[in-house]
């Protein structure tokens, strides 16, 4: 449990929770990273101290995420909406057309922004069902000539997840894994490429992770910017311009973390003890209640409801009264959701539950 | 001066030096921001505590520039090198040429990457100099039916600053303020945009300002990003999608330390104070060279080299063992190059004034 009496459980979408240690460390090492005589914010980016820190940063995502040594690792700028206009500029690859599967409003935005570069084939959607499901394999129209095929893992305000990842065949499978990396295995080598904010499931917002498998990359269009061309940057160690360092730093203090508490598979069966405990008891109640199908629920955005919305503000005035914040659905869904990325301690979803259960008794 | 006994003086041209109480106030909230019991790093970029943050931020920058009132202050990421590609995708306004005033390596990438998106006139160029002067302003060719003109106010390289902000009439003028941004005051009514990267004379890397005039935003071209479109996020407030957070966070303590200390007049003191000791030092000396005209030498970076350039290493292993970092000159000019932004104290510069003086007396 934390140190500090005055912690809180935050259960939001992201930026969210980060790991006590990673601040204590932070918090320890602002004015003098390791004998520099500097803050890691100060450092140049070119110089052996900051260098040091990138190298082991990018070792340690690798190393986590088992990535094959074809892919490239660059950290950049503009987060997964950024990414939405930068991965088609990068992976049209003199072809024109994308398939995109819409499950959320994530993959829904990703599709709007990508029109402005390629025409966009829905190739499946589960809006007719308030995304709340993710259409069959079997059914999704693919197109053998597509540039690639775009999906998001996780999507973040309706809760839907993958639980695998599907096989699209000869075509490059893109995914957008900004709030499921890390939290359980992930099979790089089934995409073409990845990308994520680090704001949910890594560290502070203004950094962006993109592993792209290395034949893919150079093909770029004409107007792509220089800072977010992908040959560009994999070729300057994601260095080309000023990377965002102490994010990068962040970042590496969180893989630091990870690694010590077991890696990706520790953190997937804490995250399934997690998910577990909290959907078990919205089950278990009538007073609650979920919409996403139980074969891609989320583990790690739960939305869910108050059967009497009339509770919603008496909810959220008593959950911040126990230091439990940030459980307001988002306005597209509306009702609750908790956010339980690999930072959120057990004892939060704990605490969580204890709270559903004495508000329920007293408001049932 | 430092209570930190191990505190060197870094003069890196950026990321550079922060003011240590800024680091202090940092390190001290790191865990706990103002009893929220969250760290500024995990606070939802749309819940009161980053707002009321974001706010103040916004409103102590405008003060600090007596930024008028018709401009909109954006925060955004990708540094000075992104806006070179975005800057023109919103600025052309249905135009197809640009002119450009080359007054060193930054403004020269800028033309470079502006080619992909229009036709660029190279207005003037100081190129033949070696970049060590700036042509005077009778000599520019500008164009009536330029989108904008595009001039970089100081040249971190080769330490060239304009010391006005030159007239070009009704074109709108767009000016790269990375490294001189708060040093000095700054007319932002003469100018359509100003853009900067945080990393020199505000904060942390990944943290890009942009300040635009309202009537030149809405006419991005249609591949413009959403999240670099200046319409978008200017309306959203820079949270059409996550800010960094962490960054602006940064920077708007930076600008609490620049109001207690009386603002950017008084900074500007402060600053010819100490670009006048160091260039003092070197022009009293045969044993160092600066090439930069007087007429537009930079306050912030000071290019100099030793005459015998065989003594290099030595110059700066001593340095270092001063504590004095940093201080090697960038690969495209060779020599040393003193990074002295609104960070630096004057001790700073005192101490490496005196070790010009120690080095030339041991090897003159």
């Amino acid at each position: 449990m934390s140190s500090n009496p005055n912690r809180v459980f935050n259960f939001s979408a992201g930026p969210a929770m980060l790991p006590e240690s990673v601040l204590k460390t932070a918090a320890a090492e602002m004015l003098d990273w390791h004998g520099s005589g500097m803050s890691v914010m100060e450092m140049s980016h070119r110089g052996k101290e900051f260098i040091s820190i990138y190298e082991q940063t990018v070792a340690d995502l690798r190393e986590l995420l088992a990535v094959p040594a074809n892919y490239k690792i660059t950290f950049l700028q503009g987060g997964g909406l950024g990414e939405n206009a930068i991965v088609p500029m990068n992976m049209l690859r003199g072809k024109s057309s994308i398939d995109m599967v819409v499950t959320g409003e994530w993959s829904k935005k990703s599709a709007e922004e990508a029109k402005k570069f390629a025409t966009v084939n829905l190739a499946a959607s589960s809006e007719n069902t308030g995304f709340t499901s993710i259409p069959d394999r079997a059914s999704w129209r693919l197109n053998q000539d597509a540039a690639y095929v775009h999906l998001c893992m996780n999507e973040t305000i309706g809760g839907v997840e993958f639980q695998s990842v599907p096989d699209v065949g000869a075509v490059p499978l893109v995914g957008d894994v900004s709030s499921t990396i890390l939290s359980r295995p992930l099979d790089i080598s089934k995409f073409g490429l990845v990308f994520g904010g680090a704001q949910k499931n890594i560290g502070p917002a203004g950094l962006t992770i993109v592993i792209v498998r290395d034949d893919l990359i150079g093909q770029a269009t004409q107007y792509t910017p220089d800072v977010f061309n992908y040959a560009v940057q994999s070729k300057s160690d994601s260095m080309y311009n000023t990377p965002p360092t102490y994010a990068i730093y962040i970042a590496g203090l969180v893989f630091q973390w990870l690694k010590a508490r077991g890696g990706v598979a520790a953190m997937e069966a804490q995250n399934i003890a997690k998910a577990n405990l909290l959907y078990g008891a919205l089950d278990a109640s009538e007073f609650y209640v979920t919409k996403v199908a139980k074969d891609c629920r989320s583990r790690m955005n739960v939305p869910f409801f108050l059967r009497d919305e009339a509770l919603n503000a008496a909810f959220l005035k008593g959950a911040d009264e126990r230091h439990l914040l940030q459980l307001k659905g988002h306005r597209v869904v509306g009702g609750m959701r908790a956010s339980i990325y690999n930072a959120m301690p057990i004892e939060g979803v704990q605490a969580l539950v204890g709270y559903l259960q004495d508000f329920e008794k007293a408001n049932g």
